[in-house]
């Protein structure tokens, strides 16, 4: 057979983490938190499996669950989702964003990715037949050169798949991006998807750019979300995909015969949890001090950075350290150095080597200062 | 936008189930049992969480758990699969056949499928641009005429489907059809899907044929299997997908960037729970047991039936009973009768009307005597 997917490896976070732990090393490179979730989300689970919520879910959803989303887009962003047919809980964002992919690329679409993008896209794209139009993100701020898009939008763009916060480079889209986007859209046929798995994670009194804020594009995206970055359950995967409901009906086309529903007492437990007095809000503060405290750690090092402004990831350039490849730097500094890292160049367009890592700041402090002693020596 | 799937509806599992909590109706539509899972097993996912397995599992699974699937394979089929690279743990079956499908399907291959079918897998080939070559199964026992597949296997045939257990009808394959298959696929480059959810569930001292019993079939072969159908928590949604080392490396490659991982607590749980004495084999006398008191309980009704050989489902004639089409006829037993069952059509080819309701016995002895009581009526 010819693979249909020659160019795919193993996944960059699969590697790292897999050699962090082989070389016991700190892993800074896979996002995840390595701190407890709230114990009485744990609670609330087990509850829901004791209470006997231990066959399919709904399709499409546990309704109190959607119920709850939607409520949250109302109070947050003022738009409105019906919870009935414009809202589906996914396997994680990873699971709704390859749906909304399968659901509309055909051979020949072509689909612009901002670049450097998070790995996940290019390979759905690719696997439907679809092409990638890839756009380089401006340096060293990540902003977007509208006028490049506007210039690569043909008959042939079914799709953009814009990601803020961005990850890897924290950057964050503004109001006058979403108008610029809206207005470029405007009068095609063009489907967005719009991955916000980081909303509740942006910094310095930023405000999250939700594309439900901006009726022009609210009409036509879709949008990715997780619960396990904004409740620190990364391995519980559970997200959920948010759409205006003639491509909702789409979605769920493909997302019943892709995994046909999501771990039920999960969604129980993450409806009543959400029936709590809710914390998203803190979540911005919450990690804002981790940044800082790791960027103030760092301050006296030899890597150069500008402060991240979303996600829970922190570039740092090494130009001034060593002229080695990323990749080989990376893997070295888990191996002389035990400290994990993502090399950038893997999210670049033709790998271009920024000489920059990725670190991940979801930690305990305690790891934060253990990696930042490390990171002072080289 | 024009649908990349224009003929596909929701599935007939949650039309019904729906319909049946509308009514108030007991369900015997969707398959999935009204009794709990063994206690242990909820605690052993509990622990996993207060232990703190709540971050991504591994990208391919939970290596104990992949190895206890390994031990099963050796200890009931003598037949390997490598830990490692052999065995990919997925969102349930469902999300196994899915990305099997997208990893070698293109446009203009051609997949070989019985029919009636499990409604999952056409749509996976046609989003992927796939051509389905349905073949009906003979009536009334679904055997295969293998002297057709042989026919209708050409040049661009990339896939055969097989489903044993068969999910709707019951029927099992036997020596003698694997070794027919064996002898078809020899020497093509013909990659088989092996739906094996029900591998535990088989009747009557019969045995259940997987292609991992014979080398010619095993080293083209996937296979897909169902934690969820075994230990009676489908909505944990956890299943996996065997394959010889070459083949998986492509499915992984979708898998990664399809849903990532698997709901890490679950996985732990389930390696725990495989390596106590085991009781997969137990299944077989504890559903026979079920189907038994069901047609016994229903043998003086005018329904018609031959006894299902495995799967938790029952098919029940209804030709004595009404001319009505068999969905008219599923529609009016629930608002009427207050029962729910599949009608047989959605799984054939054009929809042809056999006149046949699909039951479904994974149910309490209570549930299946007031099903039986109503059945009785009709
Ligand atoms: C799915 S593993 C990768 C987790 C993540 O979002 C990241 O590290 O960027
Ligand atoms: C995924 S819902 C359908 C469950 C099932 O396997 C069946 O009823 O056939």
């Amino acid at each position: 057979f010819s693979s249909k997917l020659p160019k795919v490896k193993t996944t960059i976070f699969t590697i790292m983490s897999a050699l962090a732990q082989k070389n016991n090393a700190i892993n800074l490179s896979q996002g995840f938190p390595n701190f407890e979730c709230d114990e009485l989300l744990k609670k609330m689970c087990n509850d829901a499996m004791v209470s006997g919520y231990n066959q399919y879910a709904p399709m499409a959803g546990v309704m109190e669950l959607r119920s709850e989303i939607s409520k949250k887009y109302e109070s947050l962003y003022n738009s409105s989702y019906h919870p009935e047919s414009e809202i589906t809980v996914t396997v994680g964002a990873t699971q709704a964003i390859f749906t909304v992919i399968s659901a509309f690329i055909r051979e020949q679409d072509e689909v612009i990715l901002f670049k450097p993008a998070y790995d996940c896209y290019e390979p759905a794209i690719e696997v439907n037949g679809g092409k990638v139009i890839p756009i380089q993100l401006n340096r060293p701020n990540y902003s977007v050169n509208w006028e490049e898009v506007q210039r690569k939008i043909s008959n042939r763009t079914k799709m953009i798949i814009i990601n803020t916060p961005h990850n890897p480079s924290g950057a964050i889209f503004s109001e006058s991006d979403m108008l610029k986007l809206q207005e470029l859209t405007n009068g095609t046929d063009i489907i967005l998807l719009s991955d916000e798995v980081y909303e509740h994670i942006v910094f310095d009194n930023a405000l999250h750019e939700s594309v439900c804020k901006y009726a022009g594009l609210k009409s036509r995206s879709f949008i990715s979300a997780s619960f396990g970055k904004t409740f620190h359950v990364t391995g519980w995967k559970v997200g959920y995909c948010c759409g205006p409901k003639e491509l909702m009906k789409e979605f769920r086309k493909v997302h019943q015969f892709n995994v046909f529903s999501v771990h039920h007492p999960t969604q129980i437990a993450l409806a009543n949890y959400l029936k709590e007095p809710c914390h998203y809000l803190e979540l911005n503060g919450f990690y804002q001090e981790k940044r800082d405290l790791f960027l103030d750690l760092i301050k006296g090092s030899k890597f150069e950075f500008s402060p991240s402004k979303g996600t829970y990831f922190q570039n740092l350039s090494f130009e001034n350290i060593t002229n080695e490849g990323d990749i080989d730097f990376a893997k070295r500094l888990v191996e002389d150095y035990k400290i994990a890292s993502i090399p950038l160049s893997e999210f670049n367009e033709n790998n271009r080597d920024d000489k920059m890592l990725r670190f991940c700041f979801a930690k305990k402090s305690e790891t934060l200062r253990r990696a930042a002693d490390i990171l002072n020596l080289i």
